[in-house]
Formats: C-alpha cells, structure tokens, sequence
C-alpha cells in the first residue's frame, strides 16, 4: 500500500452486499414490478453516523437513481428499488460518515443528560451548517446562515435553540447538501435481470401432439391440439409445452417401452429428431405444417395460453446436420459416428453434437438460430433438454444473445442432476429449472428442500418450477398411493411452487404402471408410441386440478417464492406451511396428509399473533377446496384429513373486519 | 458476450473456493507449519471426469507449486499444502477434464457390464495415448507408443489388454502429460499470511509495572517487574503485557475511582500518556529507563517470555505533539482542544487524534515510527488500545509497514465492540482480537459462540485471545462466583482457545469487589492507582493456574483452533467439549460445571468409537488437574463436579495398546 495513493479520509466499509450472487459474477432475478431489496454490512470507525443510501439504474440509462438506505441492526442496512420494466438494472451502495447527523445525536444525548455547557456545541453546530451552506443553492443557503445565525445567537433562549438544532427542518436542508467529499461507493455494479411475470408464476401442461387425436389408431395433429385447448385452459393451465414436434430419425429408431428393433408402425422417440423431412427448424409432417404450428400458437394465445417447445440439441442418424456438417459430431477410429452413451447405456438412435469441435463457433451460431427461428414464430417459452451436457459458457452466450432480441424470452432447465450444476445453470441465465421436488416426499425432505430454495442465497438466482411427473420419471409415491398420492402431489407442488407443472393426461388420469418394479419408466411409455387418452373418465382429477389452480390464480401469495413459513403440527404425516403478503392482506395456510392410505389428524400451529390477529376475537378461515368455513380461536387447531376425501386443506384466514 | 472472445473448450468451472476472505480482498491467517485446506466447488458439464490441483507460492517466488486435489463428494473438492516460512503466500486452483481419465472410467464400465464389443473403445483409448505421446519425452513417446499399440494389436488377449488399458503404469504417464490445452485457472490469487506459532498460541498476563514492588508506598519500577519475572513464568504464562509505560499527562488527571480532582499523590492513568518527560517513544520516569526497558526485555526472554506493549493512539493534554502539531488535534471554535467524548461522558484528560485532518499523511507516519521505535527496542508484540475508534485504512496500512520490516510482530485488537467491526479489524491484519468471551457464560452462550468462532469462515481470519478479566472488566459470574467462578473461568478460557489472557495478580488473587453493584469496574481500580498485591498469599490460585498451562503446553490440540465439539450431557450446568489431533493421537475432554454454588452430576457423552476407540475393551483416561484415572467403559459417563473442590476435569483420553 502506497500512503501516497490511499485516502485517508475514506471510513465507511461497505461489504456483505446481497443478493450478490458469485461475488457480482451473475446477476440476481426479479419481475416486473419487484420491489427489490438490497441489503449489506456499513460501517465506519468510532461511533459516528452514517448516511448510506441505495443506486440504481436500468442498463441503457448512466443515471443514478438514490434511495436512502435504513440501518436494521448490528450494523446491517436495507435499501430497496423497484423495477419498473424487463431488462437488467445495475445497483450499488454509497455511504459516508455524516457529520452533521453525528453532531445532532451527540447534542441530543447532551441535552437528555441536561448538560449545561452545550453553548460551545451550538458553535460547533452552526460552523458545520455555515459550511454547508457554502455548497447550496442561493435560497437555501440564506436560510442556512440564518439558522447558523440563530444557533450562536445570544438573543435566543436555550430552549429555542435546541428545538432548532434537532428540528426537520435543519436537517432535511443539510440532509440535501451532505458533504459526500469521503463518500465510499461500493466497487461493484450488481445487475439485475428483470423478466416478464410467469418467468415466476406460471402452470405447465405438458402433452405429447402426437397423442391428441380423439380417434384411435391415428396420429394426432397440430390442428387436434387446437381442439384440446379448451380443456386445457379450463383446468388453469398457462403454458402448453410440447416435447419436440420435429422429423423423427428412423436409423436405429426404438420400438415400444424403448426396445432396439422398432415395427415399421412405431413413431419412434420425438428427442431422436431429424430426418429427410428436416431437422431442428421444421415439423414432423404428421403433425402438419408451419401455418398450423402459428396457427395453434395465435389460437392459443386467446385463452392466455403460451406454446412452449423443447429445444433438444442432439441429432438423430438422420439429421440433415450429419451430412451437412460431420465437422459438428464425434468421429470413431472405424469410421462411424459416435451415439449418446452413459456406459453401459446406450443411446444409438442419438448422435451428440461434440461441443469441443474446432468449429464450435459455427455450432454454436447455428443452435442459436434454431431459438431464433421458433421465436420468430411467436415462441417464447422453451424447456430446455438435458442442459447440463452442453457447457456452461455455451448455454450463458446463447441465452442472452437471445434475450437481446426477445426480452420476453423464458428457458426452463430440465437438469436433474447434481446439485451445483442445477444451481450454476440457474445463475448464468435459464429463467426457471427443474428441482428435486419429484424425489422429496415425507415432511423432513419437503421442509429441508424448500427452506434452501426459498430462505437461502438461492431464492435470489433460482426459480423452481415443480414436476410431481414428467414422461421420464414416475416416482413410487405415485405408483403405490393411488388417487390421494396424486392430489397430495399436486396441491404441494401448486401451493409450495409458484411455478409448476403436469405431464398430462397421464397426471389428471392417474397413469401409474411403471415398465418393471422399481423402475421410474412409465409401461407403454408415450416417448415410444402413441396413446389415445379418454380425458373425459368420470374419475379424472380435472375438477380437482381446476380448483387448485384457481385458488392459485385468486391469491398472489402463491404466485411468489416470498414469505412461506412451516408451521408446527403435532403429527409427522401432517405438513403445514403458510404463506402471507408482506401487508398481511392475503393469508393463505396449507395442511396436508402425506400418508395416501390412512386418515391422519393432529393439531396445527397457526400464528394468528404473528399474523397481528386479534387473539380476543375467532377468525375465520375459509377452507378453498371445500368452500367450507371454520372459526379458529386458538393458535393450535385440530384437523383430520382422509385421504380418500382429500387429503389437503387450503385456508384463506381473514382478519375479522365486521363486529356486531 | 463476443463469441469470438470465448473459449469454447474451456468447459470446467471452480467456485465457492474457501477460505476466500470477502471474495479474496483479505489473507486468511496460518501459522508456520500448518497444513493449509484448500475447498472448492470444482464440475464441468455431462459426465467427464476432471482433473484438479492446487497451485501456491511464496509471495517473493513467482513459481506456483502443484497438488492434486481430490474429490469430496457432490463437486466439492480438496487439496492442501504447507506453508514453511513467515509472511504471505498465494494459491489458487487449476482444473481440466480429463479425457483419458474419462474413456478409463468408461470403458471400466463396460468392462464392468462385460460388453463384447470393446476393440472399438480400445482404439480410441489408444488414439489418445498416442496424442499424448507427441508432447512426451523421448523415453516416456516410446513407452507410450508401444502400449498404444499393444491396446490395438490383435495379438493380445482381451484379457490383458483391459489390464493393461486400467494399469498404473500407464494412467501414472498419462497423468504427467494430462492435456490441458483447456484448463480453467480460477481468476484470483488468494493469499495466507503465515504468522510465528505464538500468534496462534499465546498465554497472556497483563500487569501493573508501577504495583510491581514489594515495598508498599512505592512507586514499582521494571526492575521491579524483572524481579517478578520467574512468578509468571512460573504459571507458564509466556506473553507479559504492560498498560502504557510512557510519561503521564498532569493536566485534568483523573483521582482515585475515576474521580475528577486528582490529589498530588495520584498517579494519573497510564492511557493518558504524555507530560514534559515526552511522549509515546518516552518511559514514564518513575518506572525507569530506555536501558531498564531494554535490560527487561532480555531478561524476559531468558524465561520464554516476550514483553507486550500497549499502543494507546491518544494524548494527554501535556503531550509533546499537542504544541509540536496542533494540526493533528480538533480544535473547537472557542481556541479549545476537543477532549474524547462519548457523549454523555467526557475524557477530559485525553485528547483524540482527528484521523480527518488534511495533514494525515504526517499524523500516519509518526504513529508508524512510534511502533517501530518499540520494535527496534526488541517489541514484537502489540495491544492495541481501542482500534475500532480510528481508521481501518490506517490499521490495514500500519500493519502491512510494521510488518515489512518485523515479520514476526503480533498485533492483538482491543475491541469489545460490534461484532462486524470486531471481524473488520481482523481481517485488514490484527493477529489477535479481544472477544465476548468475556460475556459469555452459560452453556448456550459457550456453545454459539465457540461454533460461530471455529465452526465458520470466521476460523479463517479470526484468532480469538479470551480474557476473563481485563483492568476495565469485572464480569458479574467473577463478582458473584467467588473462588469456583475464577477457576471455572480460567479453565474455559484456557482449553476453548489456544490464547487467553488475564489481568494479574488481580485474578490468581480473586480480586472482584466492584466500584458500585451493577459496575464492571473493579473498587480502586488499577487503573487509577498504585495497588500492592500480596502474590504469596495462600489462597492465590497460583498453584491451579500453573497446572492448566502445563496441560495446554503438554497437549497440541490446546493449541489451536482446530476440531472442537462439543459433547451432549445431560445436565445445563455440565458444559463438556472435546478436542482432538487429526490423528487422533492427542485427545483431550474438558467438562465443567458452570454453576460456580453447588455440586453438579450427570453423565457425558464420550464418543469412543468416533475416536476409533474399540468399545470392547475399557479405554483410560487420565484427569490432568487431579492426576487421577478412570476408566471408561461405555460412550456415557457419569461425573459429579464439587466447584469448591475443582469445577472441572480435563481428561486425556488414551487408546490400550497394551494386552495382557
């Protein structure tokens, strides 16, 4: 450290900053609309007062916008800005010892403690307002001095005086003109990425089109998708994601539940995509052509539902691509092209792109273009496919190049995999991911899992987006619980999640056969041939779903991560969480049966005091589900759930407003 | 991001390295020896198998060393080194995938699953040794050309060619020619500043020079302190601590309990330093000379003993440097000084520097020069007195000098103050910090705080020095406790932290009368005042004291931070903690009873076979303080802890190598 270069005078540190994810490496995600809230240890030698005050600004605008920061406690401050459109806004924090604030709570202490002799303190008061105003605009800088005058004036009384010197007015002038001169700024510029709102709230169906035809034995079309939008939309549903609709490969093309030789009737797997037909950029020609495909999405799009693609970055034998560029693929000693393998598996209808190709570049435009050409079509929602086997630094350049394009632009990451890779894949820009929520069943796992996601620094970069099943993973508490598994499922992943999603029919019609025990594979699995679902059966949860969905739709608690809180019950098969808006204008409690066989009851805890409920008085809780009302008047509340009946309980808790 | 800047191939990532103090601004702390754990997240995308080592170097050597870290679990990796000399060292991690670690792993997996189709796999695994081979040596290019050619050769039998393709021989050459074309190097050089053993481990007494004779009426001198040399080495103590031992300021001295009128006999308290006979670089005339100092300082040494002095930044107002530099003081608009103030109370016998006047430069230099004058009188250890009231800047900047030109100097912080600020002084160069300790007493309390302090990064930065008493602090357990509380007190600190301290002979002489109830000021204060101690008296603590510091110096894990628990019992007043060597050699329990009125039992819980202590056969362990033995049997142990007899035991704890 050079003397020279330092400034002494600099005090404040400012440090502990968050959110700041990666040391500022990744920028932190918010809506439209967020209030986001900064906050970071200030402090300074000594026990003078400190100012701090908050900067923001969007990307595009050089301008500094300030908001007073608030000391909490133990030295921690809080600030906060909203952001008021899509796009990324930069922050960071300046502070400095102020002096005259220093100043005015030593007086204060000196007058409590009726000290006599404050008269030299008036004079040390009224030099620092004289030299502050020598800063200030013409008007107010009369009316400093004036003050200045007044404190050191013999002819006032003590009394005025000192009503003077602690007085709003005094300090709001000075407040203006603080001397910043030893201001610190914190070196960092934190970014902000600010998405559309169902990049947090938002309800997938997921649905295969080939499978959407109401007559048995054909394939189905863009256009009988069309047809089941009604259905869809009136279950709640606001995204529709496909799994890839492109030309099928039929080299090495896998038959039913994923055998090696397919008939010459099976459609092969939708992920094995490309064929003379075309590959990334066209349709399979069975399910029709462009025109139905923005034909469905405008359609669509009038029951505010958006089509959501897969985007799948892998080739099947008979890709255009393979001929086109073999640069692009991993070549064996004899020849033949490399497939996906995950020894011993293999995947021979599957050719991996070889990402460490030297013409990565020319790769890495082309996949881009892939997204750039579906979201010419009015796409705006992909899921992306197993993410996590193309790199980091790919998936991060791709993202915001097409962000610059479309800032509306969503990716959700189907990653499953180990844990700080979801996370490094949320960071560096997916919008929302996929999470362990399928494989965390009893109250512990639940509790444990989502405190990380929403009490820790990964509320901040990480949007959960909950799957009780996809085509891939059927998991054992669906296969043995039977119809209360698969509401139980269903109202924790809408109520814990404000993004969620069923891969459906087989979600509302309640398709649980695995392909052997033990395995997470679907029989007859839809990835390898065609189903015909009778979404009309008596016994289907779409009411059910419909319900829960609304109740979703109707409380904006459940449409953010914020506030959830697990309350106490005296039973390990009953789970309870609440969640509430920062006014407390909207509490919404949730209990649920985890045991799909057995009637379950036991006391919960509910914070009715907490909740600044009056204690004195019942409240009322409307049970959503039922549209049932009860009294409570108590903080611990019994209930009894039977599975068979519903196993959840969803309370709205009132404030009781109305007195006789 | 510009596509044309990026490296494609670079695929791994490394983050959330530890320690990595406020994203690398700060070293961690070591000392000579220690054995440096490096952590962090280390993964690429899919499924490849990586590579990492830790590079370090000594500041001066710009050649990196390497170590190869190993996998923990779940992408989180370590690696170690040592650090052998003082001063700074830097490290950081390098990290690749490991293309033939990856066809290794795969193709032991198809080995595994007893596929019949290796040949192709043993050619590609063949075509990367061959790569491999053009960047050889010439011996190691024959060598590997031949096994590439034996793995392809038709030749030899599968059998021995799997042998050969998973041998050590060739994944050792691999590994010495690893390709890391593609290696990510984590973008900092982190530092650890490696100390001298005593910055670790460190056994304090702090002492009145001027109460040092035996002749009452006097005035102690050090030559008096030197006559007490052989008592505190005695007890084992090893760092012997002066208040400040400069000239006394006369003007608005301070009376006996802090009074305001001083009568002519009072001496005045050390802190208000400076009068006619100078200033910080002067020796109060009453305690002797620049030789006696010098005289002392040697003779301590002889009996392992370093003398600490106090770096008190503040003036008396008969200081040299309030006529020399007017301009390094506040002056109040009516020609005053401005006095130390903490409003409501004032400290009109000190005046504070003002660190804010636009001659800093100087003020900064002189104050160095001050500490270095000590340094060249043979000081190397420093308690500085109150550092939270000037600027970090200026601490950071006079360690880094001091440190420049005595490596081995130790600078322990003063600072009950906010925890944040408390860290803050830690982490810009402070070797030792005061702590709560002091305030902490119940198990609760005990317990937080020692995790907080060893269980978290805090470890990393942050040496504890526990003091249960200091001039300025009579705790309420001392006041209240009598006899058992001292020893209970002494003991905590001396096993919890491997340096403590304690204001002598008022401790081993159980001194806690309090100026007024509800004060942590002691009646007749030191500070104030010529006291006489009668250190022979037959109830000192003495004798207990020695005892404990021969456990700490007999028993490394007494020395340093490392693996505390704390173990269960079953009793609120038992407080029962462990600590152990890596190798667990050394094992040491410690149970006390913190209830310093009454006899407490209850049984503790020993984790013998956490330990690798076969819980077949009864394990010894030897108590220290009563030198008496038991034998333990089962993991829960019953003890009953008399506190007027000994309020508690430290075992060591022995593995039976011996049968009969």
């Amino acid at each position: 450290m050079v003397l020279e270069l330092l400034k002494g005078n600099e005090r404040v540190v400012i440090e502990g900053v968050s959110p700041e994810i990666n040391g500022g490496r990744f920028p932190a995600k918010s809506v439209v609309g967020d209030n986001i809230t900064v906050e970071a240890n200030i402090f300074a030698d000594g026990h003078d007062v400190i100012s701090a005050c908050l900067l923001c600004r969007r990307a595009n605008d050089n301008n500094w916008t300030e908001t007073p920061m608030q000391l909490l406690e133990n030295d921690r401050w809080r600030g906060s800005f909203i952001v008021s459109q899509q796009g990324i806004f930069y922050y960071t924090i300046m502070a400095w010892v102020d002096r005259f604030k220093t100043w005015c709570q030593d007086f204060k202490k000196r007058v409590d403690a009726k000290q006599k002799d404050i008269e030299i303190n008036l004079h040390i008061g009224a030099r620092i307002v004289r030299e502050v105003a020598g800063n200030a605009a013409v008007g107010d800088r009369r009316q400093l001095l004036n003050l200045a005058e007044v404190l050191e004036s013999d002819k006032t009384n003590r009394k005025e005086k000192v009503r003077l010197a602690m007085s709003d007015e005094l300090s709001e002038l000075l407040e203006k003109y603080a001397d910043r001169s030893a201001a610190v700024t914190y070196p960092k510029e934190l970014a902000v990425s600010v998405d559309r709102e169902r990049a947090t709230f938002s309800t997938w169906y997921e649905m295969f089109p080939r499978s959407c035809t109401v007559k048995p034995g054909c394939h189905g079309t863009l256009k009988d998708c069309e047809e089941r939008l009604p259905y869809i939309a009136d279950m709640g549903f606001d995204v529709l994601y496909f799994p890839p609709i492109h030309p099928i490969g039929h080299t090495n093309r896998k038959g039913k539940n994923n055998t090696l030789t397919a008939k010459s009737s099976d459609p092969g797997t939708p992920w094995a995509i490309g064929a003379e037909d075309g590959g990334h950029q066209s349709i399979h020609p069975q399910l029709g052509t462009l025109e139905d495909f923005i034909h469905l999405v405008t359609a669509a799009k009038a029951y505010n539902i958006e089509i959501a693609l897969d985007i799948a970055f892998q080739c099947s034998p008979d890709h255009p691509y393979v001929k086109e560029h073999p640069e692009w693929f991993l070549w064996r000693p004899d020849g033949t092209l490399q497939y996906a393998e995950n020894p011993p598996k293999k995947y021979q209808d599957i050719y991996p792109f070889n990402f460490e190709t030297e013409n990565w570049r020319e790769l890495w435009e082309e996949l881009k273009n892939v997204v750039l050409f579906w979201a010419e079509q009015g796409v705006r929602i992909f899921r992306v496919d197993n993410p996590h086997t193309k790199p980091f630094r790919f998936w991060e350049w791709l993202i915001a190049e097409v962000k610059k394009e479309y800032s509306d632009v969503i990716f959700l990451a189907e990653a499953f995999t180990r844990p700080k890779i979801m996370y490094r894949l949320a960071k560096l820009g997916f919008t929302q991911s996929y999470t362990y929520f399928t494989w965390r069943n009893t109250k512990r796992e639940i509790t444990e899992y989502l405190t990380e996601l929403t009490q820790t620094e990964v509320k901040d970069f990480f949007r959960p987006n909950f799957w009780p099943n996809t085509p891939d993973i059927l998991h054992e508490y669906l296969k043995t619980g039977g119809r209360p598994a698969f509401m139980t499922r269903l109202v924790l992943a809408a109520t814990l999640s404000p993004s969620y999603g069923i891969y459906g029919p087989a979600y509302e019609l309640m398709e649980n056969i695995p392909r052997e025990k033990g395995s997470e594979e679907y029989l007859n699995s839809e990835k390898y041939e065609i189903k015909h679902w009778d979404t009309g059966r008596k016994d289907s949860l779409k009411e059910f779903i419909t319900r829960v969905n609304r109740i979703r739709r109707d409380n904006p608690v459940l449409q953010s991560n914020r506030n959830l809180w697990f309350n106490a019950t005296d039973s390990e098969n009953l789970i309870c969480y609440s969640k509430h808006t920062e006014d407390l204008s909207d509490i919404i409690l949730v209990v649920v049966n985890l045991d799909p066989h057995n009637t379950r009851s036991g006391r919960i805890n509910v914070p009715l005091k907490a909740w600044g409920l009056d204690l004195q008085q019942p409240c009322e809780a409307h049970e959503l589900l039922s549209d049932t009302r009860y009294t409570w008047q108590d903080e611990w509340n019994y209930v009894e759930l039977n599975p068979i009946i519903c196993p959840a309980r969803i309370f709205q808790v009132h404030r009781r407003t109305r007195r006789e």
